[in-house]
C-alpha cells in the first residue's frame, strides 16, 4: 500500500477549518470526499495542523494509505479536477516512506499574520488581515517580538482546548515587518519546532496590544514567564493567520517523481 | 452647491461592473444608493471609468452634486458606515471645483494586470488575476512590451463598441514584471493618457500569444499600423485587470480636508 502525501494551498475563509466536524464543511471533508471519488477507495487522511475556522494556508501537507496507481506527478491535476471548490488547489505530490506522518513528521511550522493598519477596509484584504484601524508603535512592536526567540514555556500564550504533552516550545524566529509598497500592510512571521493552541494568534494580540501602548516591550519575558493566560494580550481573529511553510526532515521527499 | 469627489476601492469580483445596468448589481447603483441614503438627496454620481464585470478598482473616483453639510474629513467613514456590501471601501473625500468630472478631467490612467503562471490553480488570485498555465517566454514579453509606448491609433486593440472620437491613445509605461517573491505572478503594468475599449486586455492578451510564441515580438509595430483587431492577439479575461491609479492635474484636490 503507497503512503501518498499531498502539499495543498487553501483559502479558508468558507471552511470551518481543517478538521472534520459535523456543523460545517471542513477540509478535511472535502479532500478525503475527492479522494474517495478519485481512487475509489475510502480515504481517510492525516493532516498537518489543525488549523481553525477562517485560517488560511500557503501551504499545507496531509498523507493518506492507498492501492491508487495513479503517478504522483499526477494527482495533483487529477485532484484538483475532481474538486468541487475552487478555494483548494492541489500543488504537489509524493510517495513516502510508510512511517511518514504529516503531523507527527514535521519538525516546524512558519505561520505569517497578516495586518491591515488604516482607517479604511481595504476589500482585498478583508478575508486576509485583521483590521486594525488604531495608531501603532510598530518600533515598540519589533522590539517586543525578539523576545518571544528561544525555548520558552508558552502556557501564556495558549487557549484552553489543547491537548499537548508538555507546553515548551522553541521560537526560532519572531518578525514584525511593513510591506513597503503598502505600509497599511503589517505582517508578524512566527517560525516554532511546533504551536500551542491559537499561540500565534495570542501572540499578535498581544504584539498590537503592545504597538498601542497597553502593554510594554519589556513585560513580555515576565508575561512568558508567569505561564497565566491572563497576562498576555488579546486573541488575534482567525482570518490574518496563514500557515506558510511546513518543515520535515531532509529527504522526506526523495522519492518525489513530479 | 457642493462638487464631491471620493476615492473608492473595489472587489470588482461580484459586481456587473461599475456602470448602472439592469441585469445585475453594479458598483455605481450601490455607490449611488449609499450616498442618497446619507444625504437624504437624490445622488447620482459620475465615474473615472467604466469598468467591466469582474475588473478591480485599487484607486477609483467619482464626483457628485450635494448640499450635503458632511465635512469631506468625515465622508468616508460615513459611506462605509452606510455601506451594506464590504466589497467596497472609501479611502478619501474632497470638495472640488464646480467643472471638476472624475471621467474627463482625468489625465492618465495605470492599469495593472496580474496573470498566474503556474501549473496548479492558486485560491487566492482565482479572482484577482488569469490563470494560465502555459509556458511563457518572459523576456520575448518584455521585448514586445516596448513596442506599445508612444502616441499610436490602438485600432487594433479596441473591442467593438467604444465610442470614442478619436483612437489615438499615447501609452506612457508598459511593463511585464515578475514578482521576485512568488515568481508565477507576472504582472503587465500600462499607463496612458486614455484607454479603448478592453485595449489593457487585448494587450495583454497580445503579450500572452508573444510569450507563448504565437507572436513575434517584432511584428507588435505591424500590427498597430494595420488598425485592424484580428491581427492583434486574444483578449485577456477581465479578472486580471486592476485600475490602480487615475492622474488628474495638479491642485484638483488642493482643497483637500482629509
Amino acid at each position: 500500500m503507497r503512503n501518498i502525501v499531498i502539499k495543498i494551498m487553501y483559502d479558508g475563509s468558507r471552511f470551518h477549518g481543517w478538521q472534520f466536524q459535523p456543523n460545517g464543511i471542513s477540509v478535511q471533508e472535502v479532500v478525503e470526499k475527492t479522494l474517495s471519488g478519485l481512487t475509489n477507495e475510502n480515504i481517510k487522511v492525516t493532516g498537518c495542523s489543525r488549523t481553525d475556522a477562517g485560517v488560511h494556508a500557503i501551504e499545507y501537507y496531509f498523507n493518506f494509505f492507498s492501492n491508487t496507481k495513479i503517478p504522483c506527478q499526477k494527482i495533483p491535476a487529477a485532484f484538483n479536477n475532481h474538486l468541487d471548490t475552487f478555494d483548494i488547489s492541489a500543488i504537489e505530490a509524493y510517495d513516502v516512506d510508510e512511517n511518514f506522518n504529516a503531523r507527527f513528521s514535521s519538525i516546524g511550522k512558519r505561520y505569517t499574520y497578516k495586518i491591515l493598519n488604516s482607517k479604511t477596509p481595504n476589500p482585498f484584504y478583508r478575508n486576509y488581515s485583521w483590521f486594525f484601524p488604531y495608531n501603532l508603535d510598530i518600533d515598540l512592536m519589533k522590539k517586543a517580538s525578539k523576545f518571544f526567540i528561544g525555548e520558552h514555556d508558552f502556557s501564556a500564550f495558549m487557549a484552553a482546548g489543547g491537548s499537548q504533552k508538555t507546553t515548551i516550545r522553541t521560537i526560532s524566529e519572531c518578525l514584525v515587518t511593513v510591506n513597503p509598497e503598502y505600509k497599511s500592510e503589517i505582517c508578524v512571521t512566527v517560525e516554532a519546532n511546533a504551536f500551542l493552541y491559537n499561540m500565534v494568534r495570542i501572540i499578535v494580540g498581544t504584539l498590537c496590544d503592545v504597538g498601542t501602548g497597553k502593554i510594554s516591550p519589556d513585560s513580555i519575558s515576565s508575561i512568558i514567564e508567569s505561564r497565566e493566560r491572563k497576562n498576555a494580550g488579546m486573541t488575534a481573529p482567525p482570518e490574518g493567520l496563514h500557515l506558510f511553510k511546513v518543515n520535515y526532515p531532509e529527504k522526506t521527499f526523495e522519492q518525489e517523481l513530479n
